[in-house]
């Protein structure tokens, strides 16, 4: 690719880029469009919604990049609680690394890889000049320089890790922090209890109090039993939608403005007939629901919430292994009521086990799979393959204008529009393998997409054009610093195209929210009603998280490479931080939150992209006749894998539990305080099964508590 | 290697064995031999000293033997602890799985292999006929008759695994029951806390107590600060040294009749001078010992024992991290008082940290290079090198009965003498590991050795034949199957004889104790007192667990490649069993405990030999060109690994610490025994450091309570 085709890209890009954020900033002025653009401050009634039409509404302004600039850490922490807080810190970490890079890439390296003459090119003509002869691979075979690059990077190695540290340092004390300043919280007194042994004289629900009345006399205050709820659901379920259908139709017999729409409905059968057989079959379904659950003392599983009096007290019970046989009794950090995932608690521990294999299995065919769309894509950048393969649009490809668009743009356009269905079957993925919490199974997708993005997008690339494909990789170590350095280099051009198209195009179509836009336009037309229940989405971490680290994976394996993709890197950061900052105001309220735990994803791929440099570092320092070189960057990757280590002993247990300090410390501030009480008194009913609460005394009080109703007003 | 060399060989060695236990049944005899032969009845006082001669003396007899067979297990566990019944399960076990394999592999493998073609043997010369005919070697390439060895494969793997699963289902019952049955021990109720944060206002020691004091106000007794004493218990060794020298000087002038001993050592100089100037010497000694004490305040070192008032109170402290730092108010189970391994308490978190990484690299060193003498032993194996290197040992190696000496006796006995060095320098390895006690250092030492030992006389032997060293099998993991298939069955004849050699033969000189015998018959030659401290030996579980399991290495990789090996592995486990038997009940004495904790390395052990049966089966199968079968057999490896998987998470937890309901179940027990307030004040001094146990107020309590004699008397 020549300098002329990137500087197209760039130029479409940030038109594109430009056009979105006037088009946004328009748009959500518009009281119509709240909904998609501001949900959370509607929801929160945080808006008054103005309907008189000024001019001021339909011209382009920026005081939104203001206010999202201005939103300090304190309020982000009360907003969006630690997720939040680590959702952004990633943009300000690969802001402070690439800042680093950029200026030891553009200052040092860049020039002297210009002024190499490896690959023979013609000064003359800059606009012309490929971008290679701004990469190492344009330095001389054995020279001297190479040098430069070897300290850039023992000197870029040090700076991240030391950044890494101070990072996970403060995000660890901001963690106790605001564990400190929590107010007392159902899931901090609780455990899950599983794999209750059979016995012959008790019940589960007999064994579990029988058990820890023995054991925890103390501590313990009472327990829930989980119950196989899944058919209850599906019938509570059926009654909300029919409640609801009925409930619509009985409003419009009294609001006549409305029968217009209706009329439109209407066509379906009498109104009357349709009210009475909707009646008849809710009745049905309740009949169900009742006979349902008065069977359900039958269906109980070996599973239970059980609750303490104090945070120390459920947390001796969580550490300390509770039954002779490991596999019973097993405890388990209660996640909060509202993030339980109920349909996965009535499989057994051998069960689960074989489950989470399985899913092992499945996520990695599907990433070594996925590989096939990615070598169409790949085929893709090259022309002359395509020339070949379809000759009748030799005659298109030929104009200088679309064969620059092909090879910047469509390419990965094309790869984004397969990765968009991804992120939704890791998850499904992720849910079938036995965790109990939708924010672990969130989690847990997005470290299987962060693998299938790197293998998918970074060596699916970096390895086709080297003929080796993935498998032979891991059977042969060895070869594997060659084979890097001689794929990455080479797919640099394409993964500078990759920042400023994909990259930048993510980041503004997030802002701009298109589909979920297109739906609001949609419902307002077809829809008769003023939907009430308006659904503040949480922010998708699975898919954006392993997206982001993508980008900084490549500003890091790139850094000596071709430090030509570092401003773009930057710029890529600095929007994402303004846009996310913007969303996470406005549109994405938190559901639950994991307490930061998403950071040690962050550390892990950070200090695999660093390895993943030296071993290529090592390979092109071989192949670029500087043995000794290639030598000494060795111990670099062992040094950077110690210091994972020491902070994997020195942070890691402070994100995966509390300590007794913090514990004890918490339950004495609140041993006096009149309003615990209240709180134990509630506590026992906090994690009572969705299905289950539902009183049918007076179906008024049905619908509002029904569990559909419930999910979407949080 | 021809039938008749082997059957010279197992003729020596069978001799060899006969000869030992007949020269073992009379010496043991003899009353002056007692303290070889059975010391640990000695200490115990169980043996009446007869004096008086007869002529039962001088005959031998096989009366140990019906002992050492009647000896129980409950009798075993009463005398050598859980860690001896394991040690002797190992046995029982690999009796076990070698009838099952012997079974199948005399009765169907041997048959088929004898009745190939492949080697082309002539069948009629039944003493000449190569060792091979017997292997899998001689069966047809493409044969269907594979197909048995491929059924043998899988029936071994899944007898193992039952019997694996039943032993370690045996073995943590048995660990739960003679926990239940202990009386109350300190260690039981101590932590050990390491890593006090360095506070402005308080010592470490003030630091210890507040913090204990203020986290575990209703459980917390007490702690013992840990002190720098590596100087101090120097001192005391030299005073101690001095005043045994002075006490056998002053009592040699009481008693007349042992003077003639003393005139032999009585040319150094003049005795009444001599006297006065050891007790010069040894009061400069001491009251170097007092500054020395003085200043041990000032040598705190941040770690302490704390004391808990129940064993479950010991557990919270231990399973939850206690200060929000990791790295700080580091726990630990606290091991036996005899057991703590003083000199490596000093060192910081990091400190500890970067040792364990130099030992992991020293022992992964010397354990490579150890390889060195095995090639030279390996070379003498093939009689043609030798006869090429040293041209004038033709003649004496044309003699039949030297060459079969060479080939099937003297590689073997080589090696051995190597390895004698092998378990001191690993033990020293792991004690400066930083483990905390003596049983966790041997612990630690045996699986160095087992890795040792498998690198060193299975792989190097396997691999110099087919020429390609170590690590390039680490990086091609493709090829190991292969490598494997080709060097295994070649060396089946050198594990065949090094089973009859070196497993035979080892076992019969533990019986016979030589280096023992000789050290004594010298003592009691030139030494003039008669020693009056008797050191029971411990059973150096570091050397003989692995040579045990490297022998179940063997048998389960040669199970289907050459099935003669078994017989032969059969009678070394069936010696073994006897003989250590008798040691456990006549020579061996317990000093700690690690409560079974020995059988995960057997279990682990097994697995990999398992494992790597699979290995060459794949590569056997494929070579012998029978793809079908070779693939096949890819599943079983897998499957052996998550067997293993689920016994971790089965059993595992069970050795490495206590459930509640033990925990909760024991304390309750005791809650009411009034000699508990007498154990809890003994609980308090339980873990002084021995240096600091000596008063100096008399010198004969010095010298008594003198760590050197303690350790000694144990």
């Amino acid at each position: 690719m020549i300098l002329s085709a990137l500087l197209t890209s760039v130029g479409i890009n940030l038109g594109l880029c430009f056009l979105f954020f006037t088009l946004y900033s328009i748009l959500r002025k518009q009281p119509s469009n709240l909904r998609v653009y501001a949900p959370r401050l509607v929801a929160e009634r945080k808006l008054k919604q103005k309907t008189e039409f000024n001019l001021e509404r339909l011209l382009p302004s920026a005081g939104w990049v203001k206010r999202a600039w201005e939103l300090s850490e304190e309020d982000l922490l009360e907003n969006s609680g630690l997720d939040g807080v680590v959702f952004m810190r990633i943009f300000t970490f690969s802001l402070k690394i690439f800042s680093v890079a950029a200026v030891i890439g553009i200052m040092i390296l860049l020039p002297v890889n210009f002024m190499g003459s490896q690959l023979e090119i013609d000064f003359s003509d800059l606009p012309n000049k490929s971008l290679d002869s701004f990469s190492i691979s344009n330095v001389n075979n054995g020279s001297k320089r190479l040098w430069i690059h070897f300290c850039a990077t023992y000197a870029f190695t040090v700076a991240v890790c030391c950044l890494l540290y101070y990072e996970y340092k403060y995000l660890s004390l901001k963690r106790i922090d605001s564990y400190y300043a929590s107010r007392p919280q159902p899931h901090q007194f609780t455990i899950l209890v599983r794999g209750i042994p059979v016995s012959a004289e008790h019940s589960w629900d007999e064994s579990v109090d029988n058990f820890f009345r023995e054991y925890h006399p103390s501590t313990y205050i009472s327990h829930t039993i989980i119950r196989r709820t899944s058919k209850l659901q599906q019938l509570t379920d059926d009654a909300a939608k029919i409640y609801r259908t009925l409930a619509r139709m009985k409003s419009q017999e009294h609001t006549s403005q409305r029968s217009r729409y209706y009329g439109f409905l209407g066509v379906f059968g009498n109104k009357a007939q349709q009210l009475s057989k909707l009646e008849r079959r809710l009745e049905v379904v309740e009949d169900n629901m009742r006979t349902e659950q008065s069977l359900l003392v039958g269906k109980e599983v070996p599973a239970a919430f059980v609750y303490f009096k104090s945070r120390y007290g459920a947390a001796i019970a969580l550490h300390i292994q509770q039954g002779i046989n490991p596999t019973e009794w097993v405890t388990e950090q209660a996640p909060e009521p509202d993030d339980v995932y109920w349909p996965f608690f009535s499989t057994s521990y051998l069960k689960r086990w074989i489950c989470k294999l399985g899913v092992f299995v499945a996520s990695a065919v599907l990433t070594v799979l996925f590989f096939l769309p990615v070598l169409v894509v790949q085929s893709l950048t090259h022309l002359e393959q395509l020339e070949t393969y379809f000759p009748f649009l030799r005659s298109i490809l030929k104009l200088a204008f679309v064969s620059q668009v092909i090879t910047g743009y469509l390419p990965s356009l094309i790869l984004q529009f397969f990765l968009y269905f991804i992120p939704p079957i890791m998850k499904i993925l992720s849910s079938i393998q036995g965790y109990i919490s939708m924010s672990e199974i969130q989690k847990s997708a997005c470290s299987k997409m962060l693998w299938f993005t790197m293998w998918n997008v970074f060596f699916a690339n970096v390895l086709s054009g080297s003929a080796l494909y993935g498998f032979d990789l891991i059977l042969e170590p060895k070869k594997v610093p060659m084979i890097l350095a001689q794929g990455v280099p080479a797919q640099a051009t394409f993964f500078i195209t990759y920042v400023v198209t994909t990259g930048w195009t993510s980041l503004s179509s997030e802002l701009f929210q298109l589909i979920s836009l297109i739906c609001t336009i949609l419902r307002r037309i077809f829809s008769a009603e003023e939907n009430d229940d308006l659904a503040v989405p949480s922010i998708p971490y699975e898919s954006e998280i392993p997206r982001i680290l993508f980008f900084g994976l490549l500003g890091i394996t790139y850094f000596f490479l071709s430090p030509l993709i570092l401003p773009f890197i930057l710029v890529y950061f600095c929007i994402g931080y303004l846009i996310f900052q913007n969303q996470l105001l406005n549109v994405y309220a938190p559901r639950y939150d994991s307490g930061g735990k998403y950071w040690t994803i962050v550390h892990n791929s950070t200090i695999f992209s660093l390895v993943l440099m030296h071993l290529i570092a090592i390979g092109i320092f071989a192949l670029k006749d500087l043995p000794l070189a290639s030598t000494l960057i060795v111990p670099l990757p062992a040094l950077t894998l110690l210091f994972n280590e020491y902070c994997r002993k020195r942070f890691l247990p402070i994100f995966s539990c509390y300590a007794t300090e913090c514990l004890v410390k918490k339950d004495r501030e609140e041993q006096n305080d009149p309003r615990m009480a209240e709180f134990f008194d509630k506590l026992v009913d906090a994690y009572r099964d969705p299905a289950l609460k539902p009183t049918l005394n007076g179906r008024d009080e049905n619908t509002h508590s029904s569990p559909l109703l419930r999910s979407s007003e949080i």
